[in-house]
């Protein structure tokens, strides 16, 4: 007799949770090294409150009702939550804000997709820092976490969340089907892309330029390809691979721009990062800067951050030692 | 502009979730040297799945709906996922089973009371170990897991679930009218079980039958004024103390008999425990004997075990402290 368990959930038995503590409290030693310090939230939150970041509240998707009657979610994502202690708590601390979080997080998962309803993120959020400085700390406090939990070859992917906006409104694609063509873009999904360019009526001109940014992938090389509007963006990823190197050069060898790289969350105005290890064929977490989100919650700071899923960081660390 | 959090719940700031992080330590450190091991179940589970081991489902107050129309609850112990996974993962394996969990719980509060919404909990399951060893060894393990957190003053109260529901059972007390007695004496709600036994024509004597064990609280010479139907669950608590003497002087002492000791959950077959500490107002923690729980998911084992509120055995260490 099994007792079945909600798609996307799981049992962790101990041998398994022994590991998970390990790598939890080694990614959390480099954080705490680099000044970072834990924050907690609430799993349940109102659902008004966290749609003030993110008009889906990061795509929360388990709503329940008050006893007074208003909407509760659970969490989707670290990242409003803690914009929105930020100005609750920290209005008046010192900046730049350094936190940290391990905390489950809860999305909808398709049927049938091998995905997680429930999943634990280890993120960081750096507030009160601008680009590229913010990106580069994160980008290196993550690359280190990573190498001290004993990962050999991860790697992140940056780009730029405002190079695909900018290139809709400059390509005549009218905005009502913007939204569409970045789902497109976000998915890499090019057939489609190329039917909506047909169905649009837009030039082949039109779709060459969509679609070459997500040509531009490899080391810092790539950066010297790009140029016209994706020049602001460029010089800004520039400096973060100056800024890493100067910082821990053996860790800005695991640093790869992604042009075509673009994040779900729609709070994202600046760079965005994905962290993978071939060893696996999923995204170990990711994150970006978000610059408006604090403000909508009444605390105007630059920002950025990155979350790992801690579940993928282990079964890449499984992964990498199986292979040798 | 202060965004309001469900009542209940609160965000944690970094020098409180420091000092949580090294209390869960300890208590882990403690929980790992005596052979258990941890486990991770998800916060959501299908309703008619925790309903198996209890009625109300521990008393899970959050609901929702699947997109597949089934009821998920919030979990609102970790006793019930644990005897489900057990029999679900566990079914060949060798007993006794020790398996703890650090996990968060979710209730309902009532409006006004300060109670928490979401808490969390670090519990204790040993599964296949009779009454009395079994509960003499939670008992000595809780104890020293507290002891080497720093508290210097706490204290684990002792009762029986089953003294309650035999003198209802003896008292002509009708059925239908037994739960609403054993809330009140649950609650130690004296005049209302006064009122209860007028208007149910009890006599004055089953009153005092009924009232007698509240009465009964102290060291183990409390043991020796027990009597009649009361013979067995005493002599399976002086067997506890004997036990937890034989392992630990020192802790023994802090052991409290208390044969009025009532805990909600109707899974408690035998032993119930309640830990305390003089410097603050409520109970850390509670838990007791559940042999007939694990039988319901289908794989029958006598068991106890015990669950620590995190933030209140922080807030008895702090107030500790200060009392100095």
């Amino acid at each position: 007799m099994i007792h079945p368990l909600p798609p996307g959930t799981r049992d962790v038995l101990p041998d398994e949770a022994r590991e998970l503590r390990q790598l939890g409290g080694r990614l959390r030693a480099v954080f705490e090294r680099d000044g970072y310090g834990e924050i907690q939230t609430p799993a349940l939150e109102y659902e008004d409150v966290l749609r003030l970041g993110d008009d889906r509240a990061a795509g929360a998707a388990f709503r329940l009702f008050d006893d007074q009657g208003r909407v509760l979610v659970l969490r989707a994502d670290g990242t409003i939550p803690a914009a929105r202690l930020v100005a609750n708590r920290f209005a008046d601390a010192p900046l730049p804000l350094r936190l940290f979080y391990f905390a489950h997080a809860y999305r909808a998962v398709e049927r049938g997709a091998a995905q997680s309803r429930e999943f634990l993120q280890a993120g960081l959020e750096l507030m009160g820092s601008d680009a590229p400085e913010g990106d580069a700390e994160i980008v290196a406090v993550v690359l280190e976490a990573l190498s001290s939990a004993g990962l050999r070859r991860h790697r992140i992917g940056l780009g730029d969340a405002s190079i695909y906006p900018l290139l809709l409104a400059q390509s005549g694609v009218p905005e009502a089907e913007r939204a569409t063509l970045l789902a497109h873009l976000q998915r890499r999904d090019l057939p489609a892309l190329q039917a909506d360019v047909d169905r649009l009526g837009l030039s082949a001109a039109t779709r060459d330029m969509l679609l070459a940014p997500a040509t531009l992938r490899g080391g810092p090389e790539v950066l010297e390809r790009a140029t016209g509007p994706l020049a602001v963006a460029v010089e800004n990823l520039r400096r973060i691979h100056e800024l890493v190197s100067e910082r821990n050069g053996a860790e800005a060898d695991r640093m790869i721009f992604d042009l075509g790289l673009a994040r779900e969350m729609s709070y994202y105005t600046g760079t965005v990062f994905e962290v993978y290890d071939p060893a696996v064929g999923y995204a170990l977490g990711g994150g970006g800067r978000y610059d408006d989100l604090c403000g909508k919650f009444g605390r105007p700071l630059p920002a950025c951050g990155l979350a790992l899923d801690v579940q993928r960081v282990h079964m890449a660390q499984l992964e990498e030692e199986r292979l040798g």
